[in-house]
């Protein structure tokens, strides 16, 4: 395909704003054609200044619009499900942004429809398998250079949670991001979780269980542990360290410019996700846009969206109930490679 | 406007073809329209698969093809002022690459031509401006937070030199970012160039003086030294300290991935100015294309072509004859801020 | 007292003899006046060149040698008991290795043996609560600038264990130094612990279980999470990042000169707790030496021998058993500030 | 010897103060025996609580006390060369805090009675060649890993300059230093000076030039660039980078702790040089004292220090008058190698 690929963005809050910028300027390849959302109002003021864009109240109308190639849904979560089985049926590439789905149960019927269907449609939004850093990892880790990974050390910081941020979403939001991570690096599916409790930080909101460790035991018997701590106050942090046989590997630490000045030598950190995975998301719009334009499907996939709801909700319970809890999946179709590797 | 600025690319050599390659996928707002190469086939070949692009030998024609708003300039520097001058009668927005012309009478003719047409249409190619490390430690500076620029200390290595390089240039072609970085930063000009001349790297083909360390006054009495070594081995590196009243600041120490294993820690040390500065030339052209959409001109100006220039030509005098050679600038045109800072 | 402190050392072994040298070269105000080693050949090699010191094969007949004001206990662990019931006999000031004894029972008797004393006269050679960095840790914990600390995640690797190194010795050997560091930053003692364990490394010896991860539980709420890889490969490295409500603090990056060659950049990492922990060894030393002479003891105490006993043998039991493990301790004599902290 | 070395100490200032607490304190083998100062007051409180220690006014006289093996001069530099005499006269070892003199013809004195003696006795206190950075920098670079030394870049910053600091003890008392590292880190003599002045920073006392940029070019083709500022507000910083043929080595930029806290990353930088150098100057006074029991001089030789003064000299000479000065050293005795390395 030489022509742009046509784009129906559903969903214009905080990802879908930012997705239509992206479109417009760091990603060459699409065009937005049609954005969905109830508040149409918000949608045409999020396409102002474009041309040729359908504005749309109801997502499937704007799945139906004319030269609608792809589907980027950044919809509320409750809203995925319908979306992707629409898109699934209409057979139109998705990007959809984390979580696939509200719970495993609705993922797995994704996973399901799509196994239907014979070929891959589906890339959610695990943006950091398109981090610079994370990808250098993932390399290093695949050319076994450091021998078998054997421990991740991770660590998941925020400066504040937003409001209405519970104890269960340090793990079903936060930590999602480092299931699929370690998932991905090690190549292993988590078999089970373990959440231990600290007393909370004073600075979080009363009631919120802020830090937590969550520790996952996978398939080929490495061990991840991960602190998530959403209200440490000082910058978003995002670390992990890669123990093999022969040698360590850490990412998360990069900087840009040092200051000496007064107080010592410093250093900037992030103060959110935006900055620090600014490029992540970038990439990762641009493989989807370039992998859509050739009939492919590439990054995390609807399986993947499945098992890191799974595993989330088995730490949701352990920390709920505390002690070890076992992640059951289902099996996995010979779509997403069948077997026990992630 | 809100329709694609269509672009004409002249040259499609390295860095033309990279230029190519980034208005189709990393920014946004742009479509090339026209190429000129006096090798149509090497044209040809650099716009295949795309829709909609007139290919031409020469580069004037390129320039009137139908639906060119802007002109980027790629071609060998010897055909650098026509193309300027052509795109000015034209009223056309440019982006030409470094230098601007091969020696400063010529870029004076630009900057001439430019100043009597009394509007900015020429943006040079210090990509450098837009590396968020360079323009992290330019809004420190200008922040006054670290008090007055003092010193800056400036090192430029590349692995290896290419065929043909000659020891002027690493001041002109190697050093001119650091002219332009210098200048820049410090909102000063450039009054003199000592070069000093250690005994070269027997890792230098025959004859290359490599290293050279080039030293800077400028109007408001800072100091800058920079060691550039284009066949230092093992990597492409950058650095820039500002040495102020109240602190230092600095850049180009960066990095990603650290590695422990046999023999220490380690992380990598990119190498090439591809890989170090991809993200500047994204935000370079994007800039571009924003600021030619809305009729304005950003970035490096064709009086910052000239100064470097004109800086440069004195430090090979300096490297031919030694000592001190003094910058002796044309008068500035009011279009650039007239005065004495950069 | 202005005369040199004259001490007995029992035991010529590597640290006795590292002792020994390090009382001759860099720690002042004492003098060695008595050795003990059943192979008294290698105690006459280990005193050679120095004036006027008696050499016994019986640690008790070193004790009562004239001169001697204190004991340095680096006897294999087995004599300890013995020797530092004597030394408590004759009010002698005791620098003992770790561990204070073989197991947590006879650390009692010690500890109830001084506590019956009323004063303390025994140091145990937890050595890091004098290394620089440590100390900086301590001192930035205690002045609350950062909050309470939540968690702290530590790293103990070696590049190889020597021959007859257990599973259980990671923990009761490695880890210790882990144990006597947490209970003395947090100022807590440890409640439970839960060792997890990984698929071993290829390569680490047949049967032992290497890397594990273990995890402590604190009275005061606080979680700590340490590695313990003991067969790493490349290098010696303990780390300890405190992460409190209001920021973290890390230690063990510390590094010298940087290298930049063909590869990257490097550091190199030192190979044995020799080298990292030399400036730690004399500080303890020349500590103990200053104290002993005004009659005062510093540093880790009898009970902090035994306590790390107590929390090891726990950790024992949750590598044999699986699962977390309580930690009961004896009741705290007065003499160790009574009550619950560390 | 296996008695300790008997030492006498001649000033009790500042650094004379230092080097007792050293000799009692953190090296072994050694005991002041007598101590000399104008002011005998603060003599006898220097050395209060210490055992058979002479006080002296007359530094002299101290030398021919009973037990005197060896001296430590730390008196102020215009009573060095007497002493050094003296010391020469008598064929006692020496440690002579730097400069050795204050001139370069005051040194040569002291090198030429030291050549007719026909053998060393004296080391000056340049205490950065103990180092442990800079001992890993000189053995890499005599390694010849990096190959041939091409460039040094080196940076000394002091928080703030002492009452009564003159511009020209920008080069003669700070720069010093660098000039004792550079000739022994590329062993080759300095052959030539400049001085650059940038407009001095508005936080120096009025009339200090401050920072000044330093050039040195060598005898082998190697170029060195110091920038001293001793006015620069935030810390103690040494750094020194070694570029060569096949890569660069830094030292200087070591660090403790890592604290992420509001503001971002940050790292201490040491106050002054007492804590920056505290391990260089007790292994300084180590190698001295083992090298004078074994009737062996190690370490920066008296031509070392005249050599220094030499080149300081051009230095002011150019800071004053503009321009390249070239260094012109007396020949070299065979007693510290000849020829013309450094």
């Amino acid at each position: 395909m030489s022509e742009p690929l046509g784009v129906a963005v559903l969903g214009v809050g905080h990802m879908g704003a930012d997705h239509l910028r992206r479109l417009g300027e760091t990603v060459g390849g699409a065009r937005v054609v049609a954005v969905a959302d109830p508040d149409t109002a918000r949608a045409e003021g999020a396409v102002a200044g474009r041309e040729r864009v359908t504005v749309h109240s109801d997502a499937l109308a704007a799945l139906d619009a004319p030269g609608v190639d792809a589907v980027l849904v950044a919809s509320p979560e409750a809203a995925h499900e319908e979306a992707l089985l629409a898109a699934c049926a209409r057979g139109l590439p998705v990007l959809c942004e984390k979580p696939l789905t509200p719970d495993s149960a609705a993922a797995l019927r994704v996973v399901e429809a799509e196994a239907r269907l014979g070929r891959r449609l589906i890339q959610v939004g695990f943006m950091r398998r398109f981090d610079a850093e994370y990808a250098a990892l993932k390399t290093l880790l695949d050319s076994g250079d450091l021998g078998r990974p054997l421990l991740l050390h991770c660590v998941h910081r925020n400066v504040s949670s937003p409001p209405h941020f519970t104890s269960s979403m340090l793990i079903s939001s936060s930590v999602s991001h480092e299931i699929d991570a370690a998932r991905w690096l090690l190549g292993q599916e988590i078999t089970s979780v373990t959440v231990v409790r600290p007393t909370p930080s004073a600075h979080a909101p009363a009631g919120l269980l802020d830090p937590q460790l969550v520790l996952f035991e996978t398939a080929g018997g490495a061990v991840v542990d991960v602190e998530v701590f959403v209200n440490c106050g000082f910058g978003y942090e995002v670390r992990c360290e890669a123990v093999c046989e022969r040698g360590s590997a850490r990412i998360g630490d990069a900087h840009g410019m040092v200051v000496h000045a007064a107080g010592g030598t410093r250093e900037d950190v992030a103060r959110d996700y935006v900055v620090r995975f600014a490029d992540a998301y970038d990439r990762e719009v641009r493989a989807w846009v370039a992998a859509a334009r050739e009939g492919r499907a590439v990054g995390p996939s609807a399986w993947d969206g499945y098992a890191a709801a799974a595993v989330a909700e088995a730490g949701v319970v352990s920390l709920r109930d505390g002690g070890r809890v076992t992640v059951d999946l289902a099996g996995r179709p010979a779509l997403y490679g069948g077997g026990g590797g992630a």
